[in-house]
């Protein structure tokens, strides 16, 4: 599985400015407010270094909306694809769809969270990045609210040149609109473990829950990347007998470990699709997986992956968010092997209560804390960027308040 | 979706001697026995002419074994395709999985069938081409009978110049081996409403089993040939709010919109898979299907037909019994449209009983006897052969007693 | 099954005023309003003839309603066991939960109705009786919408002494409140239809949704009711092999003959719970129902029908929206033949599109408007309340325009 | 939940003689042969002390037979059953269906166990109490292998007053007959793990496969006896994100707590069927759990436990494999709640596969092998019975070789 078309080249690294180069003060005028003001690390070219930018803080949240202090900005591997144009969005964003931040206004309207528990200043919350409207064809008839067309992401979906600009959690401050799903976090989760999990957990738990893993299945998983680990975390909860993780760096394949693996194998080791399809089959007494979930976004991950399935087995694409291109496959093997195969796509505030509850729970055996490699200052978004594009790192987070 | 690979070239046909001219007296020496004698047609070369071959006909069955006279064969497409070598069989066999004929003799043992009906000579019956072994990690431990590696077909798996020799359809008598999972045909189901029907119903409703078709799904059948016709009943039976077919010739869409299709659409109209999916995309008030059934064979028509499901639709292919080679494929759509995609092979025993339930009780309303256009008799079997690889008839059949 | 506890005895039959003795100007001031009025059928008294009320219409919808012309409103059962107090409500209330009107006013910020289609005065509609929060653990976490504590049902849940009044389909007007979930009707379906099958078929809808019933199972149903009657058709659609029907009276079993049961059997010809068990045995070969689907209302015939199922088969509780009392039942029956146990509360949104498609689409085969057996004004709502207690008719309506 | 029934009351209990005052010679002449004899503890009459008898030991094992000595028989609550003639069986019987032991013949055409793996004398074997026939409509047409009409269990259903009578556990020496399903234990698997989990482990893992238990669920057991003990770790082995165990006496809940159990409800502390669900309401965040399972075998316990249960969620009825008499259940229930309910009879073979690979791989988190309290020699079965009757201890076990 080539990573080149995923990773800068030395050439563009190279062009880069050093992220600690970069001017913490903007280099525009300021496109919002005028009082209090926070600075936001701002997409305005793919593939060119994020600008720092300065926003005005609305002095309360306006009906329906919360104000919030960013407290960490997860960087997810989505971010490298929209950085480098990957996606089809708007520019100047403010990346950054994986937030935990304070609660510093409460608009008109707004009393609970997404559970019913009261929100009050101070809260420390998370939410999803996304809102569904709840009443079209895919939210109301078909029960399919992830493809609800009007859902835009924060840090994705909204150009932070309209109001009210602040829709990323690259930044000191972030504003909720209208009908956002939050969750007041119980103290005893730390905003690391929420944050090193990220949205790979809540993909992870969604893709697993279409897909239907029984107690006692043989599990494969392709990819240690966070939604990888999270997807192994998951399995193994949800009563694996064996969970195989295939990927790499060494140092993922050893949090898999670490999250339980029962064996990793390291595609640097063996390169060679045969030769992993073979492995798999060792480790399952030659008939294959219960299921395999793939977790890579690289189409040639899903031929060798439905390899590796037992015949009447499952097969979950989870890692194809993004559009990687085509790949010469052989459909005849679904029908031979009589395979299920599952796509998933985003997930739904009940995924992310799900995994706000497991984190609380299992914690302890599966660290996602620990994932967390790096932490940058937010005028090091850039860096934090670039780090996390070079795949050899784990989680990379911002802290706006530090640095 | 190009068919030159699944039709015999002009040049080849012509090199075919007509069927009428082959001799039925056996050109070489029998290879069974010595008493009573009925004929066989016999592929002994891939692409050349099936022989008529003589066989000695066992006086009476052997233990567990039935003797049945063969009252009428199918000739399915997968007979073309082995008659092509495009599955790896092994030489002489006598062809024919879908059989209907009459008891001449039980082997001690055998009294009742799979219902557990009593079994006379003289009794019509039917029976499964394969038998599972029943204990093996596939048939018990994951319950996926039809991936048994010890099954092998009447008609297929079976060479002809071992004992007992007699297990293709396109003969006079036909042996079945201890095990063979029969069914008494009731007198009120016509012979050829069961061939005309033939492998096609058992393959959809195994496969439509797998899928979970809903009641008030909107269904598109991509294919109007035995398969493709079958699942239409089997989706229409099954309260499909609208079916729509997709296929040709003429004359079998016509056959669709009998069976009850809403419409069907014409591929040799509209060749261009882009106006194919946005023909049912009209069709479905803009959204697609909620399931998709793929009945053709060819790796295109899977990538065209997952454009045509809805967002979260469900996505059948049951037309890669055969190995038709690779596509370029996109995975990102399974993942963006969070598809569940199934594959079928074959089909068990209750496929069997279920489908001649079907028949008994749904005969009038979806005619499967007037699928039959040509009647042979078993001299005339390479002429059936081959016009069935025309694709442009409806189903072909063997009657050895006549002609 | 006894049907006495639902019925108004001789005694307080005859101690009704005749209906059309009912003043039909209010016998109390009116409740509501001053300018343009219109007439309503109240419940003031459980076991009490309704009263007629003049209540005022608003002039114009207030923001986010509808205001509508009542031109249908179906009697239900359930309205029986509403006027004899048997479920917990807070009178005074204007009855009907299935109804049909054409839109008056639209207020502010009302343009679609539930399906995305252009919402214009002078539309005919119909709506959910209730309308879920959307937003609490029933409905976002659990998926269980129609749990939803917030829900409140037109004709039951609203008292009429409170704006807007006008809240019930036994009136004149009906006013729908904001977020009601409407349908705007093709022009194909007529009204008599749609109540005809009424809240019912909804019923019948979820209920075997949730019990997943398969193409080819055979089907027993215990009643002949609106209920029955819908799920017969239902169950019929969905490709049910067989259907049987028990109930009665025979007027309703000529009708389950007429949407395709396969049998019926009267209750009152065989009144035995053990001879009703051996003729559902002995329609099934002896095993019992692949489904069996309680649609009675008495705890008895729970008891009986799960003796119905086959060994592995499903039951489905359907008649059970009131409580009717405790029923001596052993559940070893359910572990001896290792059921599956279904119950089914109300209906969701998608429940009655389905429903309307569903008569669009087979209104010919299931003419549910033929079940329709009185039409009644609005004065004469006592009588058609009446006539629906003797569970000897079809469905009652009131039309308001008529009489 | 009164246990009156089912424990042997003090005047019973004085009747029996003392087990160790026993005859260990047969106070019959002994039934089978002549050469090697063994001993084996027969039930004779109900509710009277076994008896010690004397039987032939076969040389070898017949065609496809298996004759294997001993090494371990459990004790299963529904020996206590049968001893009390509470099922329909034919005496005389050796009781004792959960059974390890070792291969001392092997017949005739018998080579390899269930799985595969190649069977030699000396091996360490269990094997599933019963042999269903793989052909009938429930075997084959229903998938309902567990409710095949020909199934007879060892230990229940085979007089030993017939060929080959040694066909029960607590006896020297067993004879498992053609077809039986055998598994070759892995060195790793303790005998008395195995037999500390019996078959109460098999009836979980069918139970829970049937109901489809989620991760993240939040389950109630409700009984704490071998089947609610193995529930537990089946339910916390597949991700439960709670599971509240109610039942008695303390030492069992005592073994919840160490097979994982959040909280365990004493109910001789909670006498009240009300108390006892308020506090599940309570540790369930005020709407009960998402799936209840019932291992009690009282009919009370289902009426309480669907209390318990949230809307929409599951119930389990597992507890009751005997008749165990009615109850007064209100059927309105599971409409209101729209509940479902599942039981489960018995066990398949890859229900005995999951158990052995279960225990292999998760010993140490569930130690089932601790559940056994008491070992006793085959001279002492009388009292093994008599201490699993009184429902204080944990499991008991006959160990042959010992005593």
């Amino acid at each position: 599985m080539p990573k080149d078309d995923f990773t800068m080249t030395q050439a563009q690294s190279s062009k880069l400015p050093s992220s600690s180069a970069l001017p913490s003060i903007p280099m525009k005028s300021n496109i919002g407010g005028v009082n209090r003001t926070c600075h936001a690390a701002v997409l305005e070219s793919f593939r060119e270094p994020l600008c720092a930018r300065e926003f005005s803080v609305p002095e309360r949240a306006s009906q329906g909306e919360i104000l919030v202090k960013t407290e960490m900005a997860g960087i997810c591997g989505t971010d490298v694809h929209l950085w480098k144009g990957e996606l089809p969005i708007r520019l100047p964003v403010i990346l950054g769809h994986e937030t935990v931040g304070t609660i510093v206004s409460l608009g008109e309207g707004v009393e609970k969270d997404w559970t019913g528990a009261d929100l009050r200043v101070g809260d420390r919350i998370t939410w999803n990045s996304t809102t569904s409207c709840g009443q079209c064809y895919y939210c109301a008839v078909k029960r399919q609210p992830t493809r609800c067309p009007q859902r835009r992401a924060y840090g994705i979906g909204y150009p932070c040149d309209q109001a009210p600009y602040l829709l990323g959690g690259y930044a000191e401050y972030h504003v909720l609109m209208p009908r956002a799903t939050t969750f007041r976090l119980p103290d005893e989760l730390a905003t690391e473990t929420l944050i090193g999990a990220g949205c790979g957990l809540l993909t992870a738990i969604h893709g697993i829950e279409r897909t239907g893993l029984e107690w006692g299945d043989v599990v494969v998983i392709q990819g240690s990347g966070t939604v990888g680990i999270s997807a192994l975390a998951v399995a193994r909860a949800a009563g694996a007998a064996r969970v195989l993780v295939i990927g790499g760096p060494r140092s993922r394949l050893d949090s898999a470990l670490i999250f339980g693996a029962d064996a990793a194998l390291d595609i640097d080791a063996v390169p060679g699709s045969r030769e992993r399809i073979e492995w798999v089959r060792r480790e399952t007494g030659g008939y294959g997986a219960d299921a395999v979930i793939e977790c890579v976004g690289h189409p040639g991950a899903v031929v060798e992956g439905m390899e590796m399935c037992r015949d009447g087995g499952k097969y979950l694409i989870l890692g194809h968010y993004c559009d990687a291109g085509s790949v010469l496959w052989n459909p005849h093997i679904v029908t031979r092997k009589q395979l299920q195969v599952f796509g998933s796509w985003s997930s739904e505030p009940r995924h992310l209560k799900s995994a706000i509850d497991f984190l609380v729970r299992d914690g302890a055996r599966f660290p996602f804390g620990k994932l967390v490699t790096h932490r940058y200052g937010l005028r090091d978004a850039q860096k934090a960027l670039e780090t996390t594009a070079s795949w050899q790192c784990g989680k990379c987070v911002l802290v706006p308040g530090e640095g």
